[in-house]
């Protein structure tokens, strides 16, 4: 159950690079490559004429070619040429918009009508000088909205990752959730407590002392449907927390782009953003080094979890109060799920009316 | 198809040594582990908060605590403590009731106010100094029943262990099958044959001549639902053969404990206990790397058969002479769990007659 | 949807040199081996005892044992023998006819009955000193069709075959499409083109001239329900191309006996025969490596194909001028699957009849 009119990553450019991709999408098999134009297009992963997988073709002169009989397809998803025969009569298969921004490819799965470029977030630190972004790419066997639970309590520091991020000091404090429209937000701060071992690397990688009280902080904010971006960070105790100037901190922003590849899978984005030192690119690397090792902890927690709701389908999970952030990005999915269902049927019952 | 309110084997005390071990039992997903004052717990394997594996958490001074959150367990099914939660409102999980003896941990799948340690089968080989025991674990894919039939009926050593303890004198022999209650007794007694390599090596290992004439048994007990202790042994022929004095002999008991996973796999407990030699560990090790090899032959053969079932649902299979132990051991299986039907049948209509 | 009244590759005798082959054809799993009389044959792979896979078992003085308990099977699918016991009322199991001819082992899945061992094709070129063959087998994960259609329309040669067989040009010359009875024979000939690589070593291993005009021919003839066997060669342009007397012309047969294993799933058997060089036992090796390399590349393409139809069942598929040869194939098919499930349909009536 995934909202379906609504931009998500779909894949890097790098991945693009130099051959088709093919990748599911909420349910949708889509082979994604960059045209003549330069334009990055996204098609059903279907040749119209036998079926063949079109990711397994390969592009000439910027246009799709199936490698099975050779169709050339066009970013519309019509059959431009093939050899020795006429293609005025092959169904054009479905096509679906795509923006390439902020270092990613979204796409949209929906109501292709409905897509519409401004309702993409803005994402500043992605466009800034100031910043640098270092991320990777997980595949995991469970539902997206298990990693937004994940990601909206991240009281699981303490067990999942108690090496790196995790510290008692965390559970301790509790976390305060609000909603604003369709947006979440869950913060926790902590105050005067010793910097763990991650976030002592960063303020030595900042250039200053690791092994003084500290202030920190966690600010994730939910955006549906599947956007988790946590203002995270440690300041030198008494200068502030999440206000200190900067001299006195190290922060960054999490980022977290979930996206549904099939009821209980998803591809996810991951990745860091920072504004200190943005173009030591040796930095970047350890970070998304160690990033990657601490994020891939969560893989074997989420799938076990989604496994045991499977193998139990009517069982019923409790939501605690460190949950709220969890629980409220999911009454947000629901409304705005609810409403897509309700203007489909609308639209349905437009079309049959004006049929009769 | 199986009895649910019996005590089947779990697991070995060294499976539950440093964390928790996640096992199906009888369909059940349990986490087994052993508690602050030594006693082994096992409970469902999911945390009522939010469904993660408890089995993927760890001990902390005895107590289990899941890996995701924090949540501590008690052994009583009930979350103990979390932190920063009031627990109360946590609903509590299923418990399964333990005993530790003979050197396994066994468990009572079914309902927990039967659970009656009375009812654990007496070994004396487990208990006395005289024996000695060495055994392992294999998972195989076949119902449980499968094994049963294989082990009550030893014509397949000729086949399947041609190389250890298979003889065509097996096969000429003819078993015969007693039933005593709840009990299946199949006896095979072959006279004045030379000793198969298996057999060789233990007499040697007990310090007699090998190379002699003997006298071969095999009577294998079915204990219900899923035991199968089997006296087996040579003796120099001439001297009484299973009747024989010590001197003249090597014998020991194959036991083979089987614990249904789910209707097409199980756990399999086997071992060999023996009453000579008891302290002299390199011939518990030799004889246990022995067996092991033996019986893991078997593995392919049963994996093969539930496949061959279970692609032909209806067909039906023939009863031979020689499957007379596994036939009376069925039967006795499907009086009990009848009977065990009937008796849940009852007290939910006993339930319902009180609350009319 | 497959005929089953016809005869099929099931193996090829090295297959079964030293122990029983186990293999699914048309859904049947059977157990295939070379008795004591030297004849081949072909049994149900489910032991009538036990449900035991025969397959597992071994070959003694020619007759098939179980490897479970000893039951030995004859050739008629009766137990023929088993240690200390009658085995009279031990039900027969299915057998298959099979015939050995040609340099491979065939069987007739459906009603034995109607196995006519004059239906087998005739392949002149399996029998003659002055033709070599060499071939390999591969398993594939497609429906048999999805093959049929790959071999009817070489067009595909030139996208999956780029470095090998495959140019520009075989694209240019239109195929022809004819149907004869129960064959369909799709051709194409190309004039004054350069030969690509397989066809220019295939004239150096005649001793001709490889950097010369050549005409190319492709000549698919399907026999149903799973034969494709396709005249392919080159001649030195002017000379007459398929007519070319032999010393101008490299040409050979494509041999493609085609398989069910299941709806979706295939044993391909594929292999050339040719008559230059017949004793050139390097040359024969040299050539099935290099088609063993360019039909690899095949499997990728239709195992992609036929996930991508499951994915989507309902979806329509175009027919191209390029697929006749293949549409043409299928329309046969169905003609002759429709024939038999008709004649399955009036012996169970005429059964009924004589009943009554």
């Amino acid at each position: 159950m995934f909202l379906r009119n609504t931009w998500y990553v779909a894949c890097t450019p790098d991945e693009i690079e130099s051959k088709p991709l093919g990748r599911m999408i909420c349910g949708e098999r889509m082979v994604i490559y960059r045209g003549a134009d330069g334009k990055v297009a996204a098609l059903e992963d279907f040749c119209p004429h036998r079926g063949a997988q079109l990711s397994l073709g390969f592009l000439r002169d910027g246009q799709l070619v199936c490698g099975y009989h050779g169709l050339t397809m066009g970013p519309d998803g019509k059959c431009a040429a093939m050899p020795g025969q006429r293609v005025g009569g092959i169904p054009a298969i479905r096509t679906y918009r795509t923006i390439e921004r902020y270092g990613f490819i979204w796409v949209w799965p929906g109501d292709q009508d409905q897509a519409d470029p401004a309702r993409l977030h803005h994402l500043e630190w992605a466009e800034s000088p100031e910043w640098a972004y270092g991320g990777g790419l997980y595949h995991v066997n469970c539902d997206y909205r298990l990693m937004i639970d994940n990601l909206m309590d991240l009281t699981h520091e303490t067990y999942v990752h108690a090496t790196s991020i995790g510290q008692p000091e965390i559970e301790e404090a509790a976390p305060v959730t609000k909603v604003n429209g369709d947006e979440v937000v869950t913060s926790r701060y902590m105050q005067n407590i010793m910097p763990p071992p991650f976030w002592a690397t960063a303020l030595r990688g900042n250039g200053l002392a690791d092994n003084v009280k500290c202030d920190r902080w966690q600010v994730c904010r939910f955006t549906a449907p599947s956007h988790v971006l946590i203002d995270v960070g440690v300041a030198h105790a008494g200068h502030g927390g999440y206000d200190a100037p900067a001299g006195y901190k190290a922060g960054s922003i999490v980022v977290d782009f979930i996206t549904p590849e099939s009821e209980t899978s998803i591809w996810y984005f991951w990745g860091m953003a920072r504004n200190f030192a943005p173009h030591d690119e040796a930095l970047t690397a350890k970070i998304r080094e160690g990033q990657g090792k601490i994020f891939a902890e969560d893989l074997s927690v989420l799938e076990a979890q989604q496994r045991n709701l499977s193998a139990n389908p009517g069982r019923r999970i409790m939501s605690l109060n460190i949950d709220a952030g969890g629980v409220q990005s999911r009454k947000v999915l629901d409304r705005l799920i609810e409403k897509e269902r309700q203007g489909s049927v609308d639209q349905t019952n437009s079309a049959t009316a004006h049929i009769k």
